[in-house]
């Protein structure tokens, strides 16, 4: 018999490793890792004092965000029905230079909130001050993926001192918090940041064997602009100068020829998906399923509550498969499955962490969620997979589990004091708006 | 001192006739009908036994869902990701050829559960055996507009039958349950009912002086069919026949000319969007902000649980918001407060019951729901109709009330059995697909 922290039992368990559901399965769970995936026959060669009754539940890995800047929840519907220039010229950049440290706090407080009662367990970040996001995941028990982001332009400080602050974070929280904290580099966007800049950024995360975050073909106006000033594409510029590798993880990737999208492909670098935001603020569809024909990796991000406005990947899911079937007019395009995937173990690719996390096996992270399928909206099940993806929201997440502590359990946030968390964040705001 | 059944106090509410919420605002009712709207300071005016705090909860008119098959929740996930074709014709067909009249009054039960839950208050339903749905929708305590599917082509019964038992069922049920049940006649589509079916129905509804629910121009494919076969497009061919009038809602209306918008605004046709099934069965999208230009009634409707597979209003109001962004490429198309008029006042209107329900006003209906906005994603508060309509989901209706009765408190359903519904629901489900 073996001693371990935690059994969840009674449960159907979706490994993402496998389609085939295990019915009636356990998870066993000890320091902070899975060690036993399996029926539940094998229960008692367990032991332990807390167990999870998963009846009526579906465990799932927990999900994983690829592209987001959480702090920008204080700034959640303080600019409505924009378009992109006027959104971020107008409202949200003049705001962003109102910002310090502990505002970036409490409005990642609220985050790491809303990703646990919507069964987010892993989050990428690009924002500023990101020692400030870093201390707010520690506190609430989340995994992420922290990249600085740098700007050469348009702002004060230059785009080396930029770097060399996202390297002291690098060096401060890189592999912290039991290994919860991962620290890239954010270059901004091609347009946001000089060739010196691009490449300083790039040579700095080879030498520290670290990941790039960027933005890239987001916006068809910026991507024209570089397109007549350089003759040449974002893609094509970030391979000039050997930017595209496997460290690579661009969010959006939407304005891509089909050159673009080979070049991506031979350097693997990795694709963030970010439905939601990209039809809020009319920037286009990228193209997914070419991508996913050409054997690239793509993860699926909300991006930030200003421009979604929600961090609740279950209807991100859904919006991107909506998406896709609707841009290639076949509803056949991105299967239930194979969403569900794009939020798990290919997101876990995309982050360079597949041993560790994004699926449900022994030997890997115990980052598991549970769901309540006892839910009107949830019944029958016919399928488990269109259920989760077609119906089910963040709100049936009953149980979130991250490196193998419970963060939630019967949707009681057991980490942090919700109530607190939400007056400050919303103070916060306030504040900023009237600072 | 005014004797009323109900006061809800401490509350913002966003009444949907103006714009600018009352905030302390409390809300009056007595015998099924709102007869205050105004500041706490009135508060003293009435007398109660029945007090209900909105603290920190936000009051709406109740969510109209205009366009739905409600029975098909049974069939949820059982065709996930397939053509329209073969969904209907290898699928869904061959369960409908199983169903009996108590699947539907089961499926229906289940489908006004997930209602409530999620902040709808009043449907449009076409379907099969619409006694049965009258019958659960009666038990529940919503208001529908039930509208018996009518088919010319491909069934037994012939379109004249189902006409005579569809006039039965309005003169069964039409303005029982205390005015909450409207009966409607529901010519399926111009493909699947003949010319004399149409002229036929629409006699009728002429006589009993009720409105016209049908299908138009979702399939491109069906669509093109009709032109060829008859040389005029599918709202020429209603023109035609005199069948383009006031009391006509008229689902999906994607593969529209320009000269079709104008006959449907010429004869104040009323349209319904259904953004998520339109995507999910990648039907295509209708150009709603041109209708909207034309001055046409626009409501909202989630199509049937098979096709979409939720019946969350609060999802169909950001993906409609969305999806018009998207495809006009400009985020200000259709703001949130324009898409919440949508799901309320304007769908009132699409009903033709805008003088009863659609806001809150002294005078109409107390159908009324209560969001808890103390939620992480709904917090800050710099704006309501965003937090509502980008952020809200259904699980965030904590009190829903129709016709002046609580349906749900806390969001605990207190006109049925929960479980009961589900397990039966669930049960009929799994015996239709193995009959």
């Amino acid at each position: 018999m073996q001693n371990i922290d935690i059994l969840i039992k009674n449960c159907t368990i979706l490994t993402m490793k496998q389609k085939e559901p295990i019915k009636n399965g356990i998870i066993a769970i000890k320091n902070g890792k899975i060690t036993f995936v399996g029926k539940e026959r094998k229960k008692d060669n367990f032991k332990t004092e807390r167990e999870i009754d998963a009846k009526f539940k579906v465990a799932l890995p927990g999900l994983i965000n690829c592209h987001t800047h959480v702090a920008m929840t204080i700034f959640r519907g303080t600019a409505e029905d924009k378009e992109l220039n006027s959104w971020l010229k107008e409202k949200i950049w003049p705001l962003e230079a109102k910002l310090k440290p502990e505002d970036v706090y409490h409005g990642t407080l609220l985050g790491c909130l809303e990703m646990i009662k919507t069964g987010t367990t892993c989050f990428v970040d690009m924002y500023f001050y990101e020692d400030a996001v870093a201390k707010a995941v520690k506190e609430l028990g989340l995994r992420a993926v922290l990249a600085p982001g740098i700007l050469s332009t348009g702002l004060s400080t230059s785009g080396q001192q930029m770097l060399e602050s996202a390297v002291e974070i690098y060096r401060k929280f890189h592999g912290t918090a039991s290994g919860r904290l991962n620290v890239w580099f954010g270059p901004h966007a091609v347009y946001s940041c000089d060739k010196q800049t691009l490449i300083s950024v790039m040579e700095a995360a080879k030498k520290l064997n670290t990941g790039l975050h960027i933005h890239l073909a987001e916006s068809a106006e910026m991507a024209e602009k570089i397109r007549l000033e350089l003759g040449i594409s974002e893609v094509g510029l970030l391979h000039e100068i050997g930017f595209l590798a496997k460290n690579v993880l661009a969010a959006h990737c939407i304005h891509l020829s089909k050159n673009d999208i080979e070049l991506l492909a031979r350097h693997n670098v990795k694709i963030v998906y970010n439905p939601v935001a990209n039809m809020k603020l009319a920037q286009g569809t990228a193209k997914i399923k070419e991508m996913l024909d050409f054997g690239i990796t793509v993860g699926l991000g909300t991006d930030g509550p200003a421009s979604n406005n929600s961090l609740d990947m279950f209807e991100t899911m859904k919006i991107a498969a909506l998406l896709q079937k609707l841009t290639y007019k076949d509803p056949r395009v991105l299967p239930a499955w194979q969403v569900l995937k794009m939020a798990t173990v290919d997101a876990a690719k995309a982050l360079g962490l597949e041993s560790e996390i994004g699926s449900i096996e022994a030997g890997k992270k115990a980052d598991i969620i549970l769901l309540d399928f006892k839910k009107p909206h949830l019944t029958p099940i016919h399928d488990f997979y269109a259920n989760i993806v077609y119906s089910a929201r963040g709100s049936d997440v009953d149980t979130v589990i991250v490196n193998g502590k419970v963060l939630m359990e019967n949707r009681e946030v057991i980490v942090a004091n919700e109530e607190e968390i939400i007056r400050k964040a919303e103070k916060t705001a306030l504040d900023i708006v009237n600072r």
